[in-house]
C-alpha cells in the first residue's frame, strides 16, 4: 500500500546514512561540543546570510517549541499565536507545562491576519491597565502552517515591524521551512533577518530528527544550554544531529529534497484537479488539504495511506495527503490509477 | 589520543547501522507505532520475564526521569535521591522544572542506606502531621549508581519492601543498567521484579540515543504517551528508537556489548592497580573513579582523555575513566604505555 | 464622588467586624483548625443541604480558581472555559501557571452553550486519536458570569449531565453566587448537588477576604491541605477567614446582603432605562454593562466612578456599574441627578 | 490553658482593629491602589532609610517567598539556603512548584556559614563547566531563622559581598524580623542595604496578616504586580493590608511590640534556666528551643500549649515556645507555676 500519512514515514537520506558510517567510530566528545555540530553550525550561518547567529541542534519540533518560548518570555508573558498554531492544538499543553499562555489569534487557513495582530497588541499596549491579563511577549507563526500556507514577503515584513515596534520577538517554527522557501518567495535570508529566532526542520525533511533553532539577533537567552539539559533535550550523542545537519546543508541537499517534495506535491495536485477534488485550501507546499465525502474516504483508505484531518461537514472530512523529500513519483502514478478506478 | 572521557563517544554497533540501512525507506508510522518498535517491546518483555510490562521508548535520560517522576506523582510529593542522585545534581533541576522536589537522602559511594530510607520515611508518615513538608511519593535509585556502585540483591530487597509497605513506588535509572546486570548479583527479572518502574537505557550501550522505559505492575500513568508528547519527548520518527532497541535485544547484543564494556573498565582497573592508583570507591562496572593528583592530572591529560569529577582535596582531584561497548582493548595498552612513562 | 466602580470598595459588613473584635484576643490554632472555621464549615453545610461537603476557605478568588483547578487535573489535561470566563481573561495567566491550558469555547454573554460543550466533547472524546491534544479534564463555568448574566436550570443540567456523561468534574466560580443565587432560578442546595466543586465568594459580599471552596461528591484530592501550602494560600491566622464566614452564614446575613445588592442593581437599571441608556447585555445581578459614548463616558466620569470594561466600537465603549452589599440608595439617587444634568 | 504554641495565635493590634472601623465605609480603589497602602510604603521607606525602595504588600510568608524567588530567578537558577530553611522544609515545595531548585546548604542552627557559601560558590562559578547543574541565582536567608537565631551584622556583611562578587541577589525573610531588629545588632536601615530584597513580616507582629516586601537596589522584577496575580496573590481589597502597615509603622508600633515579644520571651528563658532545662540552641529571640523528656513533654501538654518541632533523639524531643506581641506578662507566671509543680 502507498502512503501519503504524512512526511516522516520514511528514514533518513542515504547521504547521511553514509556519514553516520564513515564517522562511526570516532570518538567525539558529547553534547554538541563535536567537529561535525560545530562544522554544521558554520554552514547554516552562510546559508541564511547572518554570520553572528547564534545556533542549537534539538531533536523535536514539540521541544523545540516549548525550550524557545519558555527560554524568551518574562514568567508572567504568553505568545500570539493563530488558534490552529501547532502550538495551540497539537503540542499536548507543552507551551502551558511550562507556565505560559498561548494567545489565540483568528486563523486564515493557519495564518494571522498582520492587521488583526496590530490591533491585538495595540489594544492591549495602549488602551489602559492590563496588570490582570496576560502580556503578550512573543509572536509565534509558522512557515509553512499547519495548513501548507505560506505568508508574502509583505505580510511578514508587516508582522516584523509591528514586533518591533512592541519589542517582542518573533518566533518562526520552521518544521517544513525547506518547502515553504522553495514554494514561497521569501528567502532563508529574509527569514533570518525578519525574525528573531526562528528554526529549521530537519526531521520532516530528511533526517531521523532534528531541529536547527537559530537566534539572529544576538539574542540567545543566558544560559540556554543549560536550559535545553533542564527540559531534557540535551542529547548526549550530539553528533547525531550535527552529522545530519551538516550533510543536509552541504551541496544544498536540503533544498534539493525539498524542491522534490514541493514537486510531488504539485504532481498530486495536479491529479486531483482532474479529477475534480475539492481543495480546502490553496496551499503552494507538501501538504495537500481535500474536502473528501466520508463514503469516498472509506473506499479510499483500503489502497492509499493518508491523514484524517477534521470533521468538514456530516458527510464530508477534510483529509491530507502529504509528499515528502523520500516520496517515488511512482506513487503519485499509482494515486492516479486508485483514483480512476473508484 | 585515546579517550575514556565517557560510554558514549563513539556512534552506534554496526548491527544498528545495518538495520538502519535495511529498513531506511520502509514507510512506516510514527510516534512508535511501527513494527520494530513492537518487536522491541516483545523482546523485553521476555528477557525481564514480565508479559505485562508497559514499554515506552524515549530519547535520553534527563527526559526519561522527568516525565516518569512527574507523571506518577502528585503535585505535592517529591521524589527521594541519595544526594550524589542523577536527578539531584546533573539534570540542570530538571524535575524541579516539572514541579517537584528531590528529597535528598545521605549518600555512600552513590547509594543510598536502606536503613536510612526506612528511618526517613518512618519519621516523615508515622510522625505527626507534616502537611507543611513535601510527600515522599516516589523512590529514585540508580543501578549501577552515579559512582558505578551497585546495590546487593538484599539491599534492594530492603528498599523495595520499604517502598511496598509506604505505597510508593521505586524507580530505578538504569542508564547503565547493562553494565550493572553484568557485574552484579541482580539479573534484570528481579530488577523488574523489585521495582515498580525502570529504564534501560541505550545510549550508553551501542545506540546513538534511546532509553526504554518499563512499568512493570500495570501501573502506567493515565495517558502517559500523551505527557511524553507534552514534555516534548515524542519523537516522530519512533522508528530510530524502536529498531535500535530491537536488535539491542536480538542474540543477547545489549548484554554481549555490556560485558565488553565491564571487561575492558576490569582490565583499566588492573593497570591502575599496578601503578599504585588510589581508587576513590570500589566500583565492579564500566566507571572507574581514581583519587589523581593535580599534577599528574595535567601531564596526563595531554595524552588521555578523561573526565575531571570532583575536587578531592586542595592537592588531589577525582578523575573518572568510563569504558564502553566500543573501547578497543589496544586503548587500554596503550593507556598502560602512557602511565609507565609517567 | 459617588462610585459604582466595583463591588469590593468598601470594607466588611459591620457584624463581622463585631465578631473580629469580640474575638480578637483569644489564643486560636491556626491554619483553619480553629472554632470559628469549624463551626462556618458547619453552618455552610446545613445551607448547601450537603452534609458531606468537605469546605476550604481560602483567601482570593484567583488563587481558589488555580488551586482547585490544578489540584483535579492531571498534568496533561486542560479545563474548559467560556473564552470570556475569569480564568481565561483576567488572572495572568494563574491557571497556566500551574501548566495547564485553558480550553476556550465561544462564549454568549459570558456563559456556554450547553449543546456547544457536548459537541466539543463528543467531537474530543469520541472521534480518533487526541494525544497530541490537551485532555479536557474539568468544565468551568461562572455563575453569575463575568457579565452577570445566569445559566437557567435547564442549562445548568444540560451542563451536569454531559460533564458526568464524560467523567470530568463541573466547577462552579461563585465569586459573586450570593447575586446569582437572589436573581436566578438555582438555589444553592442545587448548585451544591449539580457541580463536583465550587465556590461562594467572600470578598464581594461583605468580607475583607475569603472564597468557601466546597467540594460536593465526597472527591477532594489527596492532599488539599497540602496542596493549599504549596501554592502559598493557607493562612496562618485562618480564624481570619473563618469568623467572617461564620458570621455571613448566621441569620442569613450573606443572602441579605446579596438581595440588597441585586435591588439597588435593579434601581440603577431602571434609571438607565429613563434615560435611554442602551445595555450591552440584559444582566439581572448587580453588575450593569451600559454602551456609552465616549464624549459622555469623559463628562459623566468627573462625577461617578465606574468601570471601563472593552471598547464597543471606534464611538462607544462598553462601561460597567456595579452594586455592592454595602451601596447607599442615596448613590443611586445622586446618580439619578447626575445623569439629568448631563 | 495558656498557649505558647506560635506567635500567632491571637488577632491584630487592637490601634489596627481601630483603623478597620474607622475606615471601613470608605469607598477605596480595589488591588493597592488605596490611600493608606500608598501612606505605609511612604512610613516604611523612611522607617529603612531608603527612599527608592519599592514595596508591595503580600498576604503571606509561603506566599511572599514563592513570588520573590520565582520572579528574580531565570528558570534555569535555584535558590541557596540553609538546609533547615523554611522554604526548604516547611514550605510543601513552594518553591520548587515554581519550578526552581533549592539549593542546601549545611546549617548551624538555621544559620549557613559565610565561608562555606563563599566556598559553594567559588566552586561552582569558577571551577570548570557546570551546564548539567542548577545556577545558583539567588541567596536566602532568614532574620531570625526558624530556629531563632541572628547573623551578626560582619556575617550579614560577609553574605551581601559573596552575593555582590557573584552578582547574586541577597533575600532576606522577615517573618520575625521585628524581633530580630529588636533583639540583634543590625539596624533595618542596615538590612536594607545589603540585601537585594527583603521582607517585613506582620502576620507575626500584629497584623492579621500581611508580608511587606521591599525590593531596596530599583530591582523589582519587570511586570510584578502582574506576577502577583498570576500567583493568586493579589488582594482584592488591597486595603486590608494598607492599613495594618500604615498602623504598625505609625509612632513605632511595631517595634514596641516587637520589644514586647523578645522581653516576654526572655522572661520565659529565665524561668528554663531556672529549672535546668537544657537548651538546644541558645536563640536571643521570640523563639525558645528546649529538648525535653518525652515524659515531661507528656505532662506538660495538659497544661500549658507548645510546638513539636523535632526528634532529639529515642528519649528526648525538641520542642519550641514562642511569645508574642500580646502574650500576657500573667502567661509566664502561669508556666513558672506549672513547671514548679511538676
Amino acid at each position: 500500500m502507498i502512503s501519503f500519512e504524512s512526511d516522516y514515514i520514511e528514514g533518513v537520506h542515504e547521504k547521511i546514512l553514509k556519514r553516520l558510517i564513515e564517522t562511526n567510530l570516532e570518538q567525539l566528545p558529547g553534547y554538541g561540543e563535536d567537529f561535525y555540530t560545530k562544522r554544521a553550525k558554520e554552514k547554516i550561518k552562510e546559508i541564511i546570510s547572518c554570520p553572528t547567529a547564534d545556533i542549537y541542534f534539538l531533536v523535536g519540533g514539540t521541544q523545540t517549541n516549548a525550550i524557545v518560548i519558555s527560554s524568551m518570555l518574562t514568567m508572567n508573558q504568553g505568545v500570539c499565536s493563530a488558534s490552529t498554531g501547532h502550538i495551540n492544538v497539537h503540542e499536548a499543553g507543552a507551551i502551558e507545562h511550562t507556565g505560559h499562555k498561548v494567545l489565540s489569534l483568528p486563523e486564515h487557513f493557519g495564518k494571522i491576519n498582520p492587521q488583526e495582530l496590530d490591533n491585538f497588541l495595540i489594544d492591549y499596549f495602549e488602551d489602559g491597565n492590563r496588570e490582570h491579563m496576560v502580556y503578550p511577549g512573543m509572536v509565534y507563526i509558522s512557515y509553512p502552517t499547519e495548513f501548507g500556507t505560506l505568508y508574502s514577503l509583505k505580510e511578514l515584513q508587516h508582522i516584523s515591524n509591528t514586533c518591533k515596534k512592541y519589542k517582542i520577538p518573533l518566533y518562526i517554527d520552521g518544521a517544513r521551512i525547506g518547502c515553504g522557501i522553495i514554494a514561497g518567495n521569501i528567502s532563508i535570508s529574509q527569514i533570518a533577518e525578519l525574525c528573531d529566532v526562528f528554526y529549521i526542520g530537519g526531521t520532516k525533511m530528511g533526517a531521523f530528527c532534528g531541529e536547527a533553532v537559530i537566534f539572529t539577533k544576538n539574542n540567545t537567552p543566558k544560559y540556554f544550554k543549560s536550559i535545553i539539559k533542564q527540559q531534557g533535550a540535551l542529547l548526549a550523542k550530539g553528533r547525531l544531529l550535527g552529522i545530519q545537519f551538516d550533510t543536509l546543508f552541504e551541496d544544498n541537499l536540503f533544498f534539493e529534497l525539498s524542491k522534490h517534495a514541493v514537486n510531488i506535491a504539485n504532481e498530486i495536485r495536479k491529479i486531483f484537479r482532474i479529477f475534480n477534488y475539492r481543495f480546502y485550501v490553496d496551499s503552494p507546499t507538501n501538504q495537500i488539504f481535500i474536502i473528501m465525502n466520508n463514503k469516498e474516504i472509506n473506499k479510499l483508505k483500503k489502497f492509499v495511506k493518508f491523514d484524517f484531518w477534521q470533521k468538514f461537514d456530516s458527510e464530508n472530512t477534510i483529509v491530507r495527503f502529504a509528499s515528502s523529500w523520500a516520496t517515488p513519483i511512482e506513487n503519485v502514478y499509482k494515486l492516479k490509477e486508485i483514483l480512476e478506478k473508484l
